[in-house]
């Protein structure tokens, strides 16, 4: 048994052993990684009674803990919810292999064929919060790519990731894989993720998954580059050329279908010459769905909006709350998104290819979309597969963050003793 | 003028200039950016006289300060290099504008379609040493991408760094584009660098470019992304199945066609089976050739081999110096550069496809090479134009980084009023 006690000596043992699992990794045939999750698919279902009792455990600690009804929505297992998470392996298992592909090749006049290749990244951290079924996302994910990954779940569901993580390991000693592949930290320690993200050595990224606590220590502490996420502070903007009936659709959608999700709208804006063509019956069809509208001085006129301050600007509500405001122009929603705005996500709704086409050239959103609900954002949707979140930073990784995303590259040249003049 | 004394507040005032400037650059047209440049490389010959006389001074600076002759003669201008800048900036000019590109565009059932363009990254900061005309081939790939920079040259060059900035500047008027596209550290006040390196708010990625000191101070205190960009400690791997002939034109050229470049081969391996029918010659042509051989025991065995210390391992010399050592079999090799490289760029020759397969896969290094000689690690080599530089990291940039590499990506997604069900 590892001393749990002396968290440094601990997390550089698991460092050591991810590099070591990686190099092996690299060059483990794609049909290997392919069986491993299959096989984790099957192990999770034949114990999905001990996962339902381990998170009856965590369910526990999370009502001690005083866990809101939300948070323990999050945390909740039933068989269900397992059923989702076998078959979320079988789908990662079942997509084209990332890794090996030749993105580009050329000759050079110098007489050197080049080649671009498709490479694992190497060791990937990934720290996240309540649900215990990014454990197995995240896990599969990772490996798919042909990375090995330290995962960092959240103490609240510490007992059925550690089950989750199991089979995940049952998995790849089924297929003859390095069990350090997949490691989790084994235990509820805060230091580990401190440590975590400073072992620059034998991590190469972390990707951190969850709010606002986490990304601001991710931020400060983090010496291992990361995969920026941060929170979806969702604009849909309704031009004045918007399309009646799309906006409505559009914006119900966007704002009520999932209230919890990083692509959920946070705020209106509404052009000035569509607030009477469009914008009222928007902001009364918002009202009439529940969701608590908290609008500017000219939206206040309508009977049931509140009074919207400063703090509702560029604000994550993840609830059934909207902040709305009237803008004079497409500029002025351009400004207002760029001042308030994370960079995740934000739409236009107008029927004008000109207003769409400065709304896409002006922003520099990971998505920007038009006439479609922001809930979209979602690497499924986008066809990639499941993803393991939203990068909102510019390097490497972008919008939905799928295995593709998790490689790197290499150059392979090859001459025929060719020599530089 | 400035206050030249409060660093803090001039860095910070630099990154938000630059934060407007690349809002405005990233739909600046394509062809504002090529007349920049080229504007840049007509007053940079306009004014050669004057940059001559500028150098003049900081050859001065060198001299007082001490700087080695492969220093000062990194320093020195003259009309020939000047004109080397100035074809180095319409050559960037006349290549392809990597921004705006449709990477890729699919169609979803859910009714979406899907596009993924090429966008500029945003600021970036560029902190380089001793050599001037980093200025301009730094300043100059930038923009070409779409980017705003804040260029922080050495102490050094402080004088023609200063007015080769002047003239990309002029480039930018000329072209309309905002003047604060492309900044340059006013000061050598090394707490510039410091500040420079923890902007998160206002730059998206530094680049540095210099020697271990430099590096170093990077890695520990950049809060903003780097490009990793470390020593080149290129391994030259003579294989059992090596060709004689290619095997002696590839190391005598990897070695000392340019001893102080980050692609010159620094140690060299060979198979024992390899040591009586090329390893033996290669040694004593390297010798001839005035190389100094740092080698191990069985190499010692020939006359004028010093012996190799333990510190000679995974050394970069950037001179005429190089550590060898006969390896049991390819896999030893593969051990060898894992431990001791740097992932910068390694080389197989061989004969023996298998090897080559087993050398590229088994490495990951970002430029692997098979019977080409390692001066061939370079962006022109490699089709792609100018470089800032070799990135030796795995995240975005790696390899070779041209204007392409300075970019990133965003998704633009249209809908007909598509909702999420």
């Amino acid at each position: 048994m590892k001393d749990l006690t002396d968290i440094p000596a601990l997390m550089a043992e698991m460092g050591r052993r991810a590099r070591a699992a990686a190099a092996e990794l690299a060059f483990a045939p794609s049909e290997a990684r392919r069986r491993a999750l299959e096989a984790a698919a099957d192990a999770v279902w034949a114990r999905r009674a001990e996962i339902v009792a381990a998170n009856a455990q965590d369910l526990d600690y999370g009502r001690e803990k005083g866990l809101s009804d939300a948070m323990m929505d999050r945390l909740m297992l039933d068989e269900a919810r397992i059923q989702g998470i076998v078959d979320g392996l079988r789908a990662v298992a079942a997509q084209d292999d990332p890794v090996g592909a030749t993105l580009a090749e050329w000759e050079q006049p110098n007489g050197l064929t080049i080649r671009r290749v498709r490479t694992p990244l190497g060791v990937i951290g990934v720290i996240y919060e309540s649900r215990p079924n990014v454990t197995a996302d995240a896990g599969a994910l990772c490996l798919k790519a042909g990375n090995a990954v330290i995962l960092r779940g959240g103490s609240e569901s510490f007992h059925s990731s550690g089950l989750i993580h199991d089979c995940l390991v049952e998995g790849l000693r089924v297929a003859g894989l390095p069990e350090d592949a997949i490691q989790r930290v084994p235990t509820r320690d805060r230091a580990a993720v401190r440590e975590l993200l400073t072992m620059t050595d034998s991590v190469d990224v972390i990707v951190p998954r969850g709010g606002k606590g986490l990304v601001g220590l991710v931020q400060q502490e983090a010496r291992v580059p990361v995969f920026a996420h941060l929170e979806g502070i969702v604009h849909v903007y309704v031009d004045a050329a918007a399309d009646p009936v799309k906006a409505l659709r559009v914006v119900l959608n966007a704002k009520t279908r999932r209230t919890g999700i990083c692509g959920a709208a946070e705020c209106l804006l509404i052009h000035r010459d569509a607030l009477d063509t469009v914008g009222q019956g928007l902001v009364r069809a918002l009202l009439e769905a529940g969701v608590e509208v908290r609008g500017d001085e000219t939206l206040q006129a309508i009977e049931g909006v509140q009074a919207a301050t400063e703090e509702d600007w560029g604000r994550e509500y993840l609830d059934s709350i909207i902040a709305a405001r009237v803008v004079e122009d497409i500029d002025a929603a351009i400004a207002h998104i760029r001042r308030y705005g994370s960079g995740h996500t934000d739409c236009i709704l107008t029927e004008d290819d000109a207003a769409a086409a400065r709304f896409f050239e002006r922003l520099d959103s990971a998505i920007l979309m038009r006439n479609a609900s922001t809930q979209f954002a979602d690497g499924g949707e986008f066809g990639m597969g499941a993803e393991i979140g939203i990068a909102t930073g510019k390097l490497h990784a972008r919008g939905p963050v799928g295995a593709e995303q998790l490689t790197s590259f290499k150059y392979l040249v090859t001459g025929d003793g060719a020599v530089r003049g």
